[in-house]
C-alpha cells in the first residue's frame, strides 16, 4: 500500500543516464513509506534510495534535500543526495519531483536499551551542532501556528473533553512555550522508526521532511516522548536520562532550557496528537494508510501534564 | 615510519571538539601513507581519516578537498571531507594542515581479477562523468610541463642510454599527444592500493593528491599500466579489454581517443619513470621512505614503444 506511484527498471534505469552512480542493477520497492514513494536502486557503484515526493511540492525541496547534504558533509550518518551530470539534487519522474540519496544500513528499533537511547543523545546534540551552519530557515510547519489552525479543523470531530484539553493546552503553551530557546533547523520527528541501528551503532537517521526551525528543545522533547516512553513505560527515567545525559555531554543545555523541559515535553506531545487527529478525521483524499491511533499521543500530553519531568540531573 | 608527524589523543580529541562528529573513541596510525600523516579516527558517530598534510601547501588543498566532495556528492565512492562547525574543510593540527574526510572499507587488491579490472574501469568512468561539473581548474601538476622540468633534474644522474630514451620519448609526446581530447579533472594516479575492494565490489577510491585537468584517456592509460600488466603480463590483453571495455560502455570512447590511444599508453608510462627517477636521485631532505624502483616504468615504456597496443575492439 505505500508505493503510491509504481515505477519501472526501464524507467530508473533511463534517469540514472543523468547520473554517475552507474547502470541499474536491482530495483525493489519500499513498502514502509507513508508519505513518499521510495525504493532501494542497486547500480554497479553503490545503493542508494530513490524518493518520488507524493506531498511536498517541487519547490519545497530544496531545503530538506540542501540540509541533508549539510548534515551529510559534517559527518551527520543522514542520507545524501547525490548529485545528477547537470549537478541538481531534484529530477522528475512520473511528473513527481524526485531525487537519489544514498543508502542507510541497518534497522529501526521497536524496544530500546538504555544504551541506544544515549546513541540517539548523542547523534541528535551533533545534529544540532551542524545544523546551526545551515543557513536556510523555514519555520517548522508543525509548529504553534499550525496547531492552532489543525485545532480549529479537528475541534468539530472531538468530544467536548478532548476539545477542553486542547484548549487548555494551545493557551497554555501560548502562555509558557519559551521563544528565547537556542533555536536551529531540527529534525522534528525523530521517533524510533527514523533512525536505523547496527546492533548498538547508528547506522543513520532518516526522514527530513518534517525538519524546520524551532527550539533545539523541541526535538530532545519529541524524541523522548517516543524513544523513552516504550513500551509500556518500563524504565522511562533511566532510558530518558541515558537520552538526555548523552545529549547534554555532546552540546551543553541550558538553565533556561532545563527550566523549560516540563513544557516541552507537553509541545511535543501536543503536536503529535493534534496531526494524527487531524490525519485520522481529515485524510487526504486517496490516501489508503491507517491513520496512527491518535489517543497514544492524547495519553502522553496527559501524563506530561499530570507528572511534569524535571530535566534529569 | 609512514606517520611524519605523530599525533596524541589528546591533541585529536581537542581539535574534534570543533565538528560535529562526537567524541574520540579510538586513534590508530595508518602506516601506508608516502606523503601524508593519516590516522583513523573512530568516534561516536563513526569512522573517519585525518590527515595531516606534509607537502601540499595549505592554499593548494581546497581544489582537492572541493573535488572529494563533489564526486562524493555524484555518487562516487571516495573520501567525503568533513566540514567543521565553522563550515570549513581545512583545519590545522601541529602546524600542519589538516582535514577529516569519511573512511572507506575495503583492501586493495595486488593481482587484480579481469572482473576487478572492469569495475575499475566502470568506476573510472563514472568518475569522469561527475568530474566535468566540478568548475574549479587546476593543470595535471605532473603533466608535460613539469616531465621537461624533471628530465632536465634528473638527466645528469642518468646513464647516456636511459637519457637519450628519455629525451625521445620527450620529443614523441610533443609531436603526438593530442590536445584535443575530452579533458576534465582526472585522478590521474589510479593504481592499485588507491582503490578498496570488498571481494568483488568497490569499496571507493583514495588519494586524490595528484588529480589535475588533463585527457581522461590520460588517467586510463596511467590506470591500464598499472591493473593490467600485473604479476607478470599475464593476461594482460584479457584485463586491458575488461577495463577498457566496462569504461567504453559507461563513457563511449571517441575515434580520436581510441586512435591516441597508444600516444597515451607511453605518457602514462613517461610519467611515472620520471617521477621515480626524480624522487629516486633526488629525494626530499629527511624523507625516510625507500622510492619505487624507477626500473618499472622504463621497462613499461620500453614494452608500451615497441609492441603498441590498439585500444580493444
Amino acid at each position: 500500500v505505500a508505493v503510491f506511484t509504481p515505477v519501472t527498471e526501464e524507467e530508473v534505469s533511463a534517469l540514472l543516464k543523468d547520473y554517475s552512480v552507474g547502470a541499474l542493477k536491482e530495483l525493489r520497492a519500499i513498502e514502509s513509506g507513508i508519505e513518499n514513494t521510495n525504493y532501494f536502486v542497486t547500480t554497479s557503484e553503490g545503493e542508494f534510495v530513490l524518493t518520488l515526493f507524493e506531498v511536498l511540492q517541487r519547490e519545497e525541496l530544496p531545503f530538506y534535500l540542501n540540509l541533508m547534504a549539510h548534515l551529510a558533509s559534517h559527518g551527520i550518518a543522514c542520507p545524501r543526495p547525490i548529485a545528477s551530470l547537470e549537478n541538481e539534487y531534484l529530477a522528475a519522474l512520473k511528473g513527481k519531483p524526485a531525487s537519489l540519496v544514498s543508502r542507510l544500513q541497518g534497522h529501526s528499533v521497536i524496544a530500546p536499551t538504555a544504551h541506544q537511547c544515549a546513541r540517539v543523545g548523542k547523534l541528535l546534540a551533533n545534529m544540532h551542532l551542524a545544523a546551526r551552519s545551515y543557513t536556510a530557515v523555514m519555520e517548522n510547519p508543525r509548529g504553534p501556528v499550525w496547531w492552532h489552525f489543525a485545532y480549529e479543523r479537528v475541534g468539530p470531530y472531538l468530544a467536548a473533553d478532548e476539545r477542553d484539553l486542547l484548549q487548555n493546552e494551545l493557551r497554555f503553551q501560548r502562555a509558557h512555550r519559551e521563544l528565547a530557546l537556542p533555536r536551529a533547523v531540527v529534525h522534528a520527528d525523530l521517533f524510533r522508526d527514523n533512525v536505523l541501528f547496527n546492533g548498538e551503532d547508528i547506522g543513520g537517521v532518516l526522514d527530513f521532511y518534517f525538519a524546520g526551525n524551532d527550539a533545539l528543545l523541541f526535538d530532545i522533547a519529541v524524541a523522548v516522548n517516543d524513544w523513552c516512553l516504550v513500551p509500556a513505560h518500563e524504565d522511562e527515567a533511566k532510558r530518558t536520562a541515558a537520552l538526555v545525559g548523552a545529549y547534554d555531554e555532546v552540546r551543553p543545555v541550558s538553565a533556561e532550557e532545563r527550566q523549560a523541559w516540563p513544557v516541552m515535553l507537553r509541545s511535543g506531545a501536543l503536536r503529535f496528537w493534534l496531526s494524527r487527529l487531524y490525519d485520522y478525521h481529515l485524510p487526504r483524499p486517496g490516501h489508503l494508510l491507517k491513520p496512527h491511533d491518535p489517543n497514544h499521543f492524547k495519553n502522553v500530553l496527559e501524563q506530561r501534564r499530570s507528572a511534569p519531568p524535571r530535566w534529569p540531573d
